[in-house]
């Protein structure tokens, strides 16, 4: 079984590495330099004070033709409409994609996809991009996945073959699954890169812990949730054990990339216009940080 | 005409310097250390590339006496309640007090002050303390005062005999004029201290424009005011001259201190509270900087 896997970013290393172990992997990367240095020296790949290196098969994603059995799109929300482009009017022998962006917004799009199954995944995992081919793995968690659209089998099939160590859960409801995801990236990611403080200061500081309820409670609304303490316990959980952490969209503003705001609060806020419901919090937090990222894009007025 | 300066810390030092050119001035300190410095040296003012040595009396705040003719409070308002008391519990001779502190919850501890006149007034002078006994006139401005309780007189009087490089501008409606200095101090010293901007960036930024909009509409619904776009422009105007600037709240959270939050931002919603609105975004906005307060002062919980 072929898989491959398009974005070389932290998450698609991650994938590429792991499923090295089990699977053919045909890893499509931007540029013609990465997949040439990954072609020579594989994906350098650390855990803690171990390492090891993936031989993987590496091209520039304008090769790509979708040939393998099994694809799994690994770039951001905001790369992720010109690759739907290259999907869309490739005549493709690929009948099984799995996106695993961030947020919501994305999934309208993936409607216009002529693939026989689509599948969606939230992952799990902590992972930093240190080169070009070098990913570290400093969170080891989980990837759900679930049927957007078509049959479930193959999304079973590729999930039973993968390694132990690094599991694919098949959830029955997509839905269900990416809300989850989407209420924590929605809280926790954008408070905390306006703040620049770790996960853990969420909890720790009373104030900013109010701010965080406050936010949830919006979001919930939007969201239409019912038990919602589930949630906000999740929510917390995930404060408490990753309260070391710099949350993706903090590491995103410090380094002056564009972050995932518009896959998460724009989204948010998208559903809240439709809705016609008013959400000054989630307005206010989203307005801060695209601020912020201008800002520190350096791409003032 | 004896001026009396409570507090010594930038304005109560810039004041000091000043009003020493016209009048005899005892200055107040919190610490003997302050005072003995000040009676050595004198105040160094700096203003641009010129400075000056001013003579004044200074003495610790404990042996204040209320002696002097005019008496000006000039510390922040989260230490004005214990000047308060002591004022409350001295057999007095002093007849005149002028209260320099931004925000508005203040006012209601006035009412319970013996004496003959009181007055409030708004500074919009730039002042940077840089030593027990050095003041930097950064931002050349005029202070604004007006009557809460007795007779104008003394203050004209007061004002009228003032160097003229250092006017004190007689208003008619006080609350007009502490409602016009609120609103700039609620919008601009918060935004700026979250985001860590000086305060140009407010208008430099569309996205930062659009949340300082959003949240003035929200004041200005809380103080029922009218002609808002006046309010507003004269918002935009001091973000403009002042764009290089670091707000004082932006310094004091840098620095560890304790910020105006409650003069400002919590004054509005106590405000909010007695009226039955509702302020999410001024919330939001208040608890993001009670937190930073309290992170950067280190007392987590």
């Amino acid at each position: 079984m072929k898989i491959g896997i398009i974005g070389a970013g932290s998450i698609g290393l991650l994938f590429a590495s792991y499923l090295s172990k089990t699977f053919e992997v045909n890893l499509y990367t931007r540029t013609v330099e990465q997949a040439a240095d990954i072609n020579q020296y594989g994906i350098l790949i650390k855990k803690g004070s171990e390492q090891s290196i993936a031989i993987v098969n590496a091209c520039p994603v304008r090769e790509w033709a979708g040939l393998d059995d099994f694809t799994i799109i690994a770039v951001k929300q905001y790369q992720l409409q010109s690759i739907i482009e290259t999907i869309r009017f490739q005549s493709m022998v690929c009948e099984n994609f799995l996106f695993l962006q961030n947020g919501m917004g994305h999934l309208k799009w993936l409607e216009n996809i002529p693939a026989k199954n689509l599948f969606v995944g939230t992952v799990e995992h902590g992972a930093l991009k240190e080169g070009s081919n070098v990913v570290y793995h400093n969170g080891v968690g989980i990837t759900n996945a679930a049927v957007l659209k078509g049959k479930i089998e193959p999304l079973r099939h590729f999930s039973d073959l993968t390694p132990k160590e690094f599991p694919i859960l098949v959830k029955k409801d997509y839905r269900e699954m990416m809300v989850n995801k989407l209420i924590v990236n929605a809280v926790i990611n954008p408070l905390t890169a306006i703040l620049g403080v770790k996960n853990g200061a969420l909890i720790q500081n009373q104030y900013y812990y109010k701010v965080l309820v406050n936010l949830f409670l919006e979001i919930c609304n939007i969201l239409g949730l019912e038990n919602q303490e589930i949630y906000l316990e999740q929510v917390l959980k995930i404060c408490q054990n990753t309260a070391n952490n710099r949350s993706s969209m903090l590491k995103d503003i410090e380094a002056g990339r564009l972050t995932e705001i518009e896959a998460i609060l724009g989204y948010l806020l998208d559903e809240a216009a439709k809705q016609k419901k008013h959400t000054p919090q989630i307005e206010i937090i989203y307005y801060l940080i695209k601020g912020k990222e201008q800002d520190e894009r350096g791409d003032h007025l």
